[in-house]
This record gives structure tokens, C-alpha cells and sequence, in this order.
């Protein structure tokens, strides 16, 4: 499976390297002109609004732009909204596309929900805006408006590497692609960040070499250990 | 030997990285009015069409013309240029330049040549154009328009990491400055790269560990070993 | 503490890591119009004029006024300025806007300063202009003009990995952000890292696994094993 990625400076190589980690072929141009025929080429598209440079400003209305005239599933991550004013703006603008799946945590939730980030608020923003949220944390909440689905498999080292997060984001695009729905879709994606997650701390001496060993195992997970290993409602 | 490289986003580190291990300097700037400046203080040019946005596409003439004035070498990788036509058009305008060494796999090939990447059409695009054409794949084919070599070394798993042929473009570049023969250095960094690789791949977890351990096992490489594992015709 | 870095296409990875491996926040974006935003929130700045496109070029004066219009710390890495005149001329300009701390290489000190590296020529050129010089080498030099301190940690594969001295700089930032003095904050982060290279060399097989192993080690650096390994005047 296919996935374009405009995504932020910090994030490129980690999301390229586990997207083929788990089979799936990434593309990240952000080239304005460039973007549209990546984006018709790939099976799903990952809009990061991380580092939002002038490219990045120009390319990713023409990558959505294409993806919805494909009728093709796309996933939002508005990194940071909560520090910037103009990108708040912007994530305002995309979500107004009607993204697939829109990934934050909870202070960007708060910040585009104006809503503080409990399960329901979660459910009422996806109904209201007819998407799947997908809300990571030390627990992650995923609501397609009407079912919800708690996760709490993860580690705190996650947070101690960057763009994991953003990393994660471009898994739910690629399982997006490959299941019609896409609550459930989100939801394995984050359970299998969060369990690849835990095995990497326990093996890894601290944040250096737990991002090549989360690699590894996302690459070696099979579906006895994330039955096994899995915790959600 | 100092590499100026002109590569993509995702490709930055890793190649500064590889380019280290072996000790070469590697610059990366890709700032319009910088490139000339770092072109001519290197003694090769890598130029790498990933992630082509618009400093990029302004600073590419600048250092081929930069080069080309120097008599200096330089390379080409013309990645992804099979998914986007205003790519490719930018690669042909490239190629009018005479890069020393062409290094592409064998969908870039065939959108460039018009012709499958077969051993014979190597050699007579390498001919037609004046240049060493370095195709990369589970075999690799380096041919000058007359010679050809093949080279049977590598791992599957060095196409699970992201950068990994963009950042051979590099050890390309910087063999060539240090060999006068282009072919020859251009088979010597492949075999170089497959060799580590497979070296890699069997000391390795997955991708995740499998990227430090190409640098460390290139780091040591020694000629003994290249001799023992070499496999070329 | 949080650090807003804007800072080149091959550190910006490592910086971030580098920053949450040591408890601090980091943020990256270059966009012009966020930069203000993001340096609002930060207790420090980062300068790095390495990769400078326009982008860069354009969101650096903003970074740095909004810094001094809050009176926030700020550093200044002037990366390679010793190989583009352009790059010279803005380092220059820069510092005009008083940077509270200057972390280069002989080779940058000797472009900025007309002078060679001894630590004479630092004291002075510190004094000069009204910062903190932290001059990075075999060993390191930090001047406030007044004051000086040489450190003498560190290990020469630390110079086969990039963006290892970039990612320094970072740290630099964080320490001044919680420590009045700015000489000493700047001392004990190069001590710091340092020590932690001299660790993570003992422990890698090569410039691959030095990078993940020194990330681990300065996560895990305790103050016993500062006291026991530091070597400084």
C-alpha cells in the first residue's frame, strides 16, 4: 500500500522508515507541483501540519484537493495548533475538507474543539465534523461519532523520541487504505504503535535505542503477540 | 574528500552519515545562493531529485553550472522520476548537463530511456549520453557505454530502509573523486554497499537496527573482506 | 525547558531527540509567520545558520526579535560560515543582535573573529562582543570575556557523526534556560556532552551505534558519574 506524506521536517525519515517497516511504500515530496501526482499514485494521504513552510502551505490543499476528487481516504495530524494562531487557522481550513481520520493529542484537540479531551467531547467533535478522531495519550480514545474504542497499550519512552506521534499517524493512513472501516482501521494502528511501543522499552536502554528497536519490532510483530499483548474496551 | 549533496529530505542524514563512516565531509546545503560556494570547495557534486521543491529546483542549475565550469565530476540520482511528469522533464534537463555517473533503479530507468532496464539498454543509454549509468536492483549493472560490469551483492533488507540507494549515490560520488575511472569507482561503491549490507542484514534485528549496523560494518570495512564477499562479474 | 530550534534540514532530527532525551521540550518549525509564536513559548532559542534557504533566512530576524523583545536567551551556531561568503555576511548580522551565547569551531571563530582559535583570541573576541563564546573542538573553550574554562571530554568519533556539535549547541540553550550564568551553563552542557560521547564511545561498534548508545547515555547521566569523569580547568 501506497502512502503520500507531506509531513514535517522532524518526521520524514522516522514515518518513511516505519511505513516500510510494516510493508507499505512511502513518498514525501512536499514539492507543490510534485504533490498532486504522488497523491494519485498512493492508496492514502498523510497531511502533517508540522514545520508549515510556504511549500508545505501551497502543496497541501492540492494534495487534498486530489485525494477528494478520488474519492481517496486521507488522515490530518495538526501538530502543535495549540502554539501557533496561523496554523490553528489552517487546521481549521483542512478539517473543513472532511479528512478521513483526524489524529492529535489532547491539547491540539482542545485547541481545535475548544472542548477539554474527555471520550465524549471526542465522539461529539467526530459526529460533528463526520470523521473518525483518533486521540492518542497515555490512553488513546478513537470515535467515529456514534462507537468508541479505548487503547491502553504504550509506554511513556514514547514520548521521548520525536515524531513518534507523527510516525504513528502515517500507520493509521496505511491501515485506512487496506480496511473499509476506518474506526477500526485507527484503532489497530494505535494498538499496534502502542504494543510495538512496550516491547521496544523493555528491550531498549533508554530513547536511542528505542526508536531502531520499535522499528524492529513493528517489522517481527505477528498476530499472537498483539492478541496476547492487547488492552482495550 | 568533501561531497556536496543536493539530496532529498529524507535522505540528508542518512548520506551525511554514510559519507562520514567512510570519511568523506559531506555538506548538504541546498540554499540557492550557497551552492556555488560549497560546489567549489568539494571535489563532487551529488545531485538527488527526491523532494524537489522550489530552493531545490533554483539551486540545481546553480551547482551543476558550478561544477561543470570546474571540470569537477557529478551525479545524478533521478529518484521517483517514473511518478512525476514534472520530474522527469527536470531529470532530462539534467541529463543535458552530462553527469559524470547516472545511478537510478530500474523504473527510473525506463521512464528516462524508454526502454526496460535490461543490460544492453544500460549500456547504450550509458553510450547515448556520454555517462556511466549505475542501475541499482537485486543485481546491479554499471556500464560506461562500453564496458559493463555486474554486481551480485546485497539484501533484501536494504530496501525496508528509506534513503538507502540515495545515500549510495553518495559513496558514488565520492569514490569517483578519488578513482579517475568512473566505471570502476561506481562498481567499487556499489560492491562497497551491497557488501556492508549484507553484512548488516545478518548482524541486524530488522530495519531499525539494521541502519546503525550498515554504518558501523562500513566503518570497518577492510579489503580482505571486500575480497572474500565480492561477487561481480 | 522548552527550546525553539530553528536550526539546519540535517540537525533538526538530533536536536529534538537530543532534547527529549534530556527531559527538555523541543520545537522546530521555520515557517516565518510561527516562529514568533513558537519562540513566545520557549525558554530559549536556537540559532543554527546551517541549510539556510530562504525560508530560514526569512523567519531567523523574527526569531531573534521576538527573543529580545521578551529579554529570552538565545544562541547563535554559525554553521559553516567558513565556506559561504552569504552565510558570513548574515552570521555577522546576527551577532550585531547580541546573541547571550556562541557556539562555533576553530574554523567559524577564526571567519567571524579574523583571528585564530587560542583561547586568548576568544577571551577577547567574547569581551568584544558582550556574549558567551563556546569554541568546540579537540578542547573546548568557553569565555564570557572575563572567565574562561577548558574542557577537556569528548571522543574523535563524535566528529563521524553529523550534527553531533549542532545538537550540542541545543543543548547549550536548555542549560542557559535554567541556570543564571550563562558561561557555566554553557560549560557544564559541553561537559555534559562530552562525557556522554566519551561513554557511548566505549559502547558503540561505530559512528551507527554511537548515535542511539549517546542518546541512551545522556538519558541515563547521573551526577556521580559527571563528577568521577569531567576534566576540566
Amino acid at each position: 500500500v501506497r502512502v503520500h506524506a507531506i509531513t514535517n521536517a522532524a518526521a520524514q525519515v522516522f514515518t518513511a522508515n516505519l511505513l516500510l517497516a510494516t510493508g507499505a511504500t512511502p513518498s514525501l515530496t512536499i514539492a507543490a507541483d510534485e504533490v498532486a501526482a504522488f497523491t494519485e499514485r498512493a492508496e492514502a494521504l498523510l497531511i502533517n501540519l508540522g514545520t508549515l513552510d510556504e511549500e508545505r502551505r501551497a502543496a497541501i490543499p492540492r494534495a487534498i484537493a486530489t485525494a477528494r476528487s478520488q474519492r481517496k481516504l486521507w488522515v490530518l495530524d495538526p501538530v502543535f495548533v495549540d502554539a501557533s494562531p496561523p496554523r490553528l487557522d489552517f487546521a481549521k481550513l483542512c478539517l473543513t475538507y472532511g479528512p478521513t481520520i483526524l489524529r492529535c493529542n489532547a491539547g491540539e484537540f482542545m485547541a481545535l474543539a475548544e472542548e477539554d479531551a474527555s471520550p465524549d467531547h471526542v465522539r461529539a467533535f467526530a459526529r460533528g465534523q463526520g470523521c473518525v478522531v483518533a486521540l492518542t495519550g497515555p490512553t488513546d480514545i478513537v470515535s467515529d461519532g456514534e462507537r468508541i474504542i479505548a487503547i491502553y497499550n504504550g509506554h511513556p519512552l514514547m514520548t521521548r523520541v520525536t515524531a513518534m506521534g507523527c510516525a504513528a499517524t502515517a500507520l493509521l493512513a496505511a491501515f485506512s487504505a487496506l480496511h473499509d472501516d476506518a474506526l477500526e482501521a485507527a484503532a489497530a494502528a494505535l494498538l499496534v504503535t502502542g504494543i510495538a511501543g512496550e516491547i521496544a522499552a523493555e528491550q531498549a536502554k533508554g530513547p536511542g535505542s528505542f526508536q531502531p528497536t520499535f522499528l524492529d519490532t513493528l517489522f517481527a510483530l505477528d498476530p499472537v503477540t498483539l492478541t496476547a499483548r492487547g488492552r482495550h474496551s
